[in-house]
């Protein structure tokens, strides 16, 4: 038994098929977009996902028995990178948040009914959904005890009403995982329930957009309202009260998913930015020989295989079937970081062009900002990964 | 004799009306068009000069006998501030690049006859305009020697042929002010000469807007082509093959009053932010009393503390006739990072509402990050500020 | 009235006789003793203090009728950054901490015998003293509530009992100031009362120096136990219970003062490194010539304008009489870690070199460490300065 | 086939011996001596490696015919931090540099005559040795073309001339490994030698200890004369003029265990830090429960995370008979400068204690500065990673 970073063959030629699919189909089309999805759409998505399939790449994540690939969390990564190389990339290959930490929520949580009905239409892109989680203030945020909505017992069922915000993808979605409190009232933490709730269901709507710098994401970062929504028994995801463990069960490796895709457009800023200061000449010089050019150049590229080199240790904590709270906080915090970084460099590395829509680099200095408040401020990853630090010295 | 930063009466008034101005006027309409200028067009601009004129704060900068307050370069520096906390306040004043740079060199450097055709309705807002000097690949940017567009002698004055980018402010403006080489070839310095050309000139025209990041610019950044551009010999603007040299009179002033409309909008990030920790709960407490919190909000005062104290011992120097060329550099290195710092910890301090369109913070984010480039990239200036430091310890 | 900056020909007078002091007299001697003043030692003090007198640079700060040039805190500031253009050259100046503050306060503070008894000896260096404050954990440290030594009363005077430590120059001093709890508990604030303690009194003891990165401080940073240590009435500084207050009225300056000293150091910093890659070559080119050799040199410069310039402005504030709480806190957070970035920044362009200690730069780097702790650590400035933009935000 | 991070059972055993010896032994030692490690001297160095000999745990990295463990590199990891979280457990192991560096240069370069003769003592202790490359300026430093220490041919051998300094471990070392110049001039690359000169040899001379910040290093950092210094054609390690070949053989290994060992003393000052805050109370919070605090703690553990996934990142690279150019470059930039970082958060965090002697971080502080430097400045790598990114690039 010793160490091995190696990938099997078969991730391999995932990987090269993916970044064949992603070279000739999907960065045109980033590129032909602007990398606003909206201008995309839906028939959009069908047609990468299409192109996806042909190639044998769709779905790495999703279990066998449900069309995917079945991958790991170490064998995803390279794989979600190579996807992530382009905004669209994920989308084509039905591995975007927040389907893809559905889907595996569905596959750990879910009553194969359930599975029938969600997980199997999912898993493949032949519907969409949403997580119904996070809430305007004062409701839940970073502080998930702060949960606002409730779910209350109805004959046969329950009835949830509350206020949701930032639910990425909601419009269009065939359905959502909502999270509700079914015991407890805001401040502490006492339990919430999941429950799926079909697109049709009257008493869930789609308020508005909420516009924001970033525009990659399919369906939009919604505000969504449930009013008198009845759902019934059978809509319960898991246990009645354990809603708040779930959303661990999915934060860990959504988190990291987020790391291995956003790395991928941090290769990408590399590669142009790189691209342009080898050719650029400036005071006789190419710029790629300047010093502070050169700087920029490393520190990308330091930035870069660290954030790789986290995303691989988290992902075979994963693996192994542990929580890996701390690691995955960790990756997240850094790569989010990391990335942003990266970006930025990029955008100065090529100057005026950089922050012209000439190339996409600005897009992607607006779509990577959010990465270091979506899944958790950097800020409360920080405070998460020093209290464990301290209660571990305390033992 | 002795050190004294108190503003004299006359400017703590014109401070105190900008900022009525700028609260009751300038901010609601910023809000109304999300910061996008396009959205407000030439009849916004007319509308918030009338009110600037009426509030008796317009053209501070310009000289007295052209209707302008005649102000120095200390005494604009609270003013430019008061202004530049809402991203038109500039406009409304008139202060706004390029133009508020252009009425600097051509009170500088202008004829009488130059002064009343184009400096007088520059002053106040009467007319547009732009200086023409970036140019695409290979040509100028960085490194001015790199000059290609050239003015060839003809009969009663000068052929204009040529390609520029990233042109602020060129799609109506009355004129533009433009660089063209004179003598020398590009890569060495040469000579260059400036020219004022009427947007009338059939030989000049806009090619199209570059679209970028930041989007509080009247007129654009555009690219702008000069073919055949015959003007006369009284559209010279001070000497021939002279031109490089008006260009720096033009520059330090001109990269110090960037410095003090962004920090406006550093102290308006700031503001935006700690009214919203002030408010805002989470974990029982409120975001203000959290240590992570804190550290962002102070290192955003210091930040804003150390660019004020920057600018103001910037402008001392240009205010005693110096070139201040290093402290021009040092200032504009500073503050244009320092800013891009605070509205990140801003938007940081927001969480999603930060990076939503709800608030003007990720809008400022966006318009800040070219202040890193434009007017001399960071590196460029590093790179002369060092030079300088090794050449003052050499002698 | 308007801006001024130029500082009044007897200043520009004051600072270059200093500067030739420095260069011909105290760098020397700092440089034949590694910085570290133990090995310079009393003798050592009072030769560099003659020769300071001899030059007419003796107590600059101090008030005239004492012996000094009573300058006031904006004049006081080239002065001090050019005597701490060595660590020896504010002790040659008689304005090392802490014997400058407590001038300060004395002459603030005492009443005209204790002025005659105690300032007028130490203004002029004829004796040295300390200021008997911090305590070990759980003591008084960044929280002065925790005042632990106590004073009670005793027929006609008050018997002092406590444990204090990093007493910076409580060996050799004449005279310690000593912080005491009068009233309260330690954890409420409760009022404490300075004390003037002869060294010759039995109760006060130097238990051992505190050894530490930092060796410039002549006296050592000390432990030291006041045991049954009995004063006189005469002995209490200012009025009873208001200790807390006048620690203030000392710190504001002092912390300021700290700045222009160690500003000193910074550029002597940048000057030995400058002076380095100005000669030495690699790969065929001055070190000078590089990129990233020229980003630190210019991140030195920039750290360097905007310490200055962020002190002048807590100076004039203080000059104004106002208690500049808050600009005295942003300039000592900034210049505590400009500082340390430069003497950094220093080391790194320096090479092997820079860590030997051949020339002057590891020492420096280990003076400097400290600045960021002693005086309440970057992060107790940090929660002050943040408290107050919050409440400042909230009226 | 499939990723794996987990260690075999033999290197689990081995950490955990080493853990305890240092724990039991170590430590204890590192603290009565504060670190210096001349305090120890040499009786201090054979005890310690017999204490290692009896845990089972001495010379991990040599080959095992040689008395060693022979772990390659990615099992090296952890047992080299876990020595490493004591200055002196390197030097327990016997895998302090520059030994353990030698020790894989002529496991991998010498004849079977050589290897019996230094080899074969130096693996398990009986001598020291080092590493004669450096030369002052304008010599081989950064830029090792520079080389000018010249070896010319005598009958039967060669005479070796020159100048080094910053020799780790030369004074008292059995034998050194000398690069010197066989064929071109300084400046050009030419072609260069490794001679193994016995300390016996009259031509080698210690001229001093250059004395540094850091003084960990048994044998000390010294200046070295060659001077007529004739040795016989067995003395020629591997072939003539391939010393620069060799050179980076030794190289990428050997800083990649640099980045073990520092770890170490990463997680050393971690911990010291923590144990402080977990316990000290200030404003009646213990400093754990502060948000600044746990900042530093959460950026602590990050870097400590970053570090340790680079680091195993290149020993894989290695470990699979690759250069690791660019990858052991990354992780000695990346883990050189999150080290400093570490110790110097670590200082901040135990305030005015952790500047003082009472604890080990001020030592730490002084030991970790020059890893930024030694084996290449961060600069030199950075230089280099860029180049390399640019070239492929290219490609």
């Amino acid at each position: 038994m010793a160490i091995d970073l190696r990938h099997g063959d078969d991730v391999a030629d995932l990987v090269a098929r993916t970044e064949a699919l992603v070279r000739d189909t999907v960065v045109p089309l980033e590129e032909r977009h602007g990398g606003v999805i909206a201008s995309v759409g839906e028939e959009g998505r069908v047609e990468l996902q299409r192109a996806a399939a042909d190639a044998g790449v769709l779905a790495p994540h999703a279990p066998r028995e449900y069309g995917g690939h079945g991958l790991g969390m170490c064998d995803r990564a390279p794989v979600f990178e190579a996807a992530g190389y382009s905004l669209f990339g994920p989308l084509a290959l039905n591995i975007a948040a927040p389907d893809e930490g559905n889907v595996h929520l569905l596959a750990e949580v879910a009553t194969p009914e359930q599975k029938e009905r969600y997980l199997a239409p999912l898993a493949t892109g032949r519907v969409r959904s949403c997580f119904a989680m996070t809430e305007p203030a004062p409701g839940a945020g970073s502080d998930p005890s702060a949960l606002t909505t409730s779910a209350t017992r109805v004959p046969g069922g329950w009835r949830i009403d509350g206020h949701k915000w930032f639910i990425t993808g909601a419009d269009g979605a065939g359905f959502a995982i909502c999270m509700a409190r079914t015991s407890g009232t805001p401040g502490d933490r006492g339990g919430a329930t999941m429950f799926l709730v079909d697109a049709e269901n009257p008493g869930m709507r789609v308020v508005r957009h909420v516009e924001t710098l970033d525009q990659s994401m399919i369906g939009g970062h919604c505000e969504v309202r449930f009013d008198d929504c009845v759902v019934g028994d059978d809509a319960v995801l898991g246990a009645v009260d354990e809603g708040f463990t779930y959303a661990q069960v999915r934060l860990g490796p959504a988190r990291t998913t987020h790391c291995m895709r956003w790395l991928g457009i941090g290769r990408r800023a590399q590669d142009l930015a790189v691209g342009y200061v080898a050719e650029r000449k400036v005071f006789g010089a190419r710029l790629a020989e300047l010093g502070m050019v050169q700087q920029l150049i490393a520190d990308n590229e330091i930035d870069i295989e660290a954030s790789r080199a986290l995303v691989t240790r988290a992902c075979w904590e994963l693996d192994q079937g542990r929580s890996a709270a701390q690691l995955t906080s960790i990756a997240k915090t850094f790569v989010a970081e990391a990335v942003w970084r990266i970006v930025d460099r990029a955008v100065q590395l090529c100057g005026a062009l950089g922050v012209s829509h000439d190339i996409l680099l600005s897009r992607y200095l607006r779509e990577v900002r959010a990465f270091r408040i979506y899944d958790g401020p950097s800020e409360v990853h920080r405070w998460a990964i020093a209290r464990r630090v301290v209660k571990r010295h305390s033992h």
